[in-house]
């Protein structure tokens, strides 16, 4: 069934949003907190920038043992490129909130978001902390989610539920982006939690398998964060027998249906954008031509300032895709744009503008570009370029 | 001696460039000629996007011979994702210049700039190449600049003169851009014209030498036409003798002068753009490491829309180079901004950034990224993202 993008109770854990000052904006959450009854399995996966945060090189050591009980999350502050004095603050983070439920570091993990360089006030956390470990309900998840929100409009949640081995099973997510989006092998932060009892292993490849088609499938700017990170907690709690082979196969799913709609939201609240697009690219000579070539024409800043525009510009979404390094033969390619073929046997069709351009009013439409030399597909998720995006990058300092 | 952004007088050379009514706003210069007296030497290179426009086709075919006696360019049709009937239009206007000026069509090469997915009007096409034919003048080199222009709001033009073997040498050309750049092996439209006595093969060596750091040193938008085209021809009419190797280089050095200065006004004009920014990454692993960090920074949105808000937002800088793939080493790298250390030692320099602030507004300005890693470099301009950027690409077609 597909997720919802509703909060849901998820058996086994708490979670709270709190202000504790860390953002400039007074009284804005920017502090939240999930955590476990009890220690319990838990998957990551990072950015792939090779400057990196603090809290992601944090949680990379912490995760390894695939065990965790807590995630605390900041916003307001990426303490990225903050040396070894960011890597000492995201540490005594992790050890205060251990203090203060009771359990080990080790098994509390760090998240971070906000601002480069900088790194934030010990104090004030550690009284947000405080104050986050007092508001922990089961309920909490969209608290959590307002307190990891950027220049977000809003908060993104989705959830959805499933029978394994005769035990209903919740999984529910939360994630933040949505600016210095371009994910590769992990994204932004976004957070899953389930009450499936399952080991850590299953549990990361879950992870990963859900990836493809989820958060590295989406653009907002072609720009890749310092502090992307996708972290999945199964706390057990559903009490299901272990996972057989077609279980796992409904897990994943479930896990794939949550990472996809939170991905998805992610972009139609992309800086900025007033359209969410889906660029389709089919009959690609292989796999990697057709990312290529789709991710070309989703980052062209040309093709995205049309989409704004509602212009069914054929030649910049072609121009993107014959620079994309993917085999293309130009009188082969079939193009759509809203539905409406607009491009075929070398050719624009001319009468067919109209009704494209029509088509590209609507919020959410499809640019499918067919190239008919193979097999191979790539869908990636897009977002026009907007004076909103130029206004919120060039105006402050995010 | 470096290139002038004055016209000059090249010998065995005559200039025009007239209103065809190509573009829509009527009485705009659309229709360029450049004709030499008698066939002469010629070598150009082209865009690497695999949807190339009938007009590269053509030049492609005849530039083979080393041998061109004119050129013929029209901006407001690019006519490009033309098939069949656009390889017919290009080849039959080349007949017509041919015909007007009593040359064999092989040497006359077309160059279309505007519109991509269209054809152009021919009854217009000959009225306008008949009147241009007529309006050919030696000093004619601004009119033809101006008739390429699309979203220019300037014509660009360079020139220099320099002592070949006894004989004084011009070298002089125009170029056209200024969105959808982001050339790689070749670029926009550039015509480099010469009164030097040279050979085709040398001619061709020394379009390729200047490139690295001309046109492919530059981005606007980090989208690559379909249309491309660097040309270089060369009259003879300076009588200078055979030339040498120390020749060879003042010669190669000249062409990189004219080719450098126009790739530069390209980005001074880019579209929206309020600042010209030299990005330069030293201190590289490799060149290629060098090229793609300092590539990767020239075209990220987010840093470009910094540029534009004067923000020296170290941490979009830092994001972009981290991304790129290239060696980094964030507690070994050194950041200037204008001028002004704003990085070093894996910290911000959060006292020097106010000063940074005050040098990014300047017109010009260079970000310094020193990874100091290895002895590779490597220099791209670009220009910053602009609400002008959003409104010429939204609210046209181009």
């Amino acid at each position: 069934m597909p997720a919802n993008l509703a909060p849901a109770i998820v058996r086994g854990f708490r979670f709270s949003g709190v202000s504790a000052g860390l953002k400039t904006v007074a009284g804005a959450r920017d502090l939240g907190l999930i955590v476990a009854d009890r220690p319990c399995c838990a998957a990551a996966v990072f950015t792939a920038n090779k400057v990196k945060a603090a809290a992601v090189s944090v949680m990379r050591e912490r995760i390894r043992s695939g065990r965790l009980q807590a995630v605390v999350a900041n916003s307001g502050c990426a303490n990225s490129f903050t040396g070894k004095p960011g890597l000492t603050l995201a540490r005594e983070s992790c050890a205060h909130v251990a203090s203060l439920i009771g359990c080990t570091p080790a098994l509390v993990a760090p998240c971070s978001t906000g601002v480069i360089g900088h790194l934030f006030d010990f104090a004030r956390f550690r009284a947000g902390a405080a104050e986050a470990t007092r508001a922990l309900r089961e309920d909490g998840l969209d608290d959590f989610a307002r307190a990891i929100m950027t220049t977000d409009t809003r908060p993104k949640i989705a959830s959805t539920t499933l029978k394994l081995s005769g035990a209903a099973v919740t999984v529910a997510g939360a994630a933040k982006g949505v600016g210095m989006i371009a994910p590769h092998m992990a994204t932004m932060l976004a957070f899953i939690v389930t009450d499936a009892a399952i080991t850590a292993v299953p549990l990361r490849a879950a992870l990963k398998a859900a990836l493809p088609r989820s958060f590295n499938a989406i653009t907002i700017d072609g720009d890749m964060s310092t502090n992307d990170t996708v972290i999945v907690m199964a706390s057990g709690a559903a009490d299901n027998r272990a996972l057989g082979s077609r279980d796992l196969q409904s897990f994943n799913r479930a896990i794939e249906d949550i990472a996809a709609a939170l991905a998805r939201e992610l972009v139609r609240d992309g800086e900025g954008a007033t359209k969410l697009v889906t660029v389709e690219v089919r009959g690609a000579h292989s796999a990697a031509d057709a990312e290529r070539c789709a991710r070309q024409i989703a980052n062209s800043p040309l093709v995205k300032t049309a989409f704004f525009g509602c212009d069914p510009n054929v030649g910049r979404i072609l121009m993107a895709a014959g620079s994309s390094g993917a085999s293309i033969e130009p009188d082969r390619l079939v193009l759509w744009i809203g539905g409406v073929r607009v491009a075929a046997r070398g050719a624009l069709l001319t009468d067919a503008l109209g009704e494209a351009g029509r088509a590209m009013r609507e919020r959410e439409f499809t640019v499918r570009l067919d190239l008919r030399l193979g097999k191979s597909s790539a869908t990636i998720l897009t977002c026009d370029l907007s004076y909103g995006y130029v206004r919120i990058n060039a105006e402050y300092t995010t």
